[in-house]
């Protein structure tokens, strides 16, 4: 049986926390799942954080930029959240750039950030 | 290896959710793990969301029911959200009867429970 990672619908964003080294199958299943996701809730954003993921690999690199970019073909406005160093010198390493997605520094800042992007659409039935 | 649940946490809420059938080693784990991450963030709420779960072996329940108490002791306000028929069944046939636990029908309104019940320290750092 495949790991697969929780995708939780808050409002009208998904969030994602990724919090050990995925396997290659788990990542692909992430990435099919979070497609799914992303078209049966007709989320307006996508939160991924990172912050417990120390390392990855090659293949675990270019299946997240992938699932960055078809997040964002499919509409939704995509954040990545507490990227550590070694991974970020992974992704550039790689020619992984992700230039067209905002980053921030932590899950909280990660909504914050994607609200500014959305116009605050994405919280648009405030918990408060 | 052993299928870990990942715990979000947002402001000083912990949101899990629980998308699949557990299997006995991950539920023991996820009891664990979320007593480490309720210590170790000095959270003040969790809300478990079980929506996807449909069905709940008497192990599950077991230490479901459990690891509700000892975040209860440890001090935390737990809600349940999207308990479905079949495992509410299981959960009262089994003795589980959680009764101080409250209990909504998805994520967004357990968090919008855990606020009232926290009298709104929940969401202190509000998004917007």
């Amino acid at each position: 049986m495949v790991a697969r990672i929780p995708i939780l619908k808050l409002y009208n964003c998904l969030l994602i926390s990724i919090q050990w080294e995925l396997d290659d199958q788990t990542a692909l299943q992430f990435q099919e799942d979070l497609l799914n996701k992303i078209h049966a809730t007709d989320a307006s954003g996508v939160v991924i954080d990172l912050t417990s993921v120390d390392v990855i690999d090659s293949f675990i690199a270019k299946v997240l930029g992938d699932v960055v970019s078809m997040s964002k073909l499919m509409g939704v406005k995509v954040v990545l959240t507490g990227i550590q160093p070694a991974v970020a010198i992974t992704l550039v390493e790689l020619g992984i750039h992700l230039q067209e997605v905002q980053t921030a520094l932590d899950l909280e800042k990660g909504i914050e950030t994607l609200q500014r992007e959305l116009g605050e659409k994405a919280w648009s039935a405030n918990p408060v």
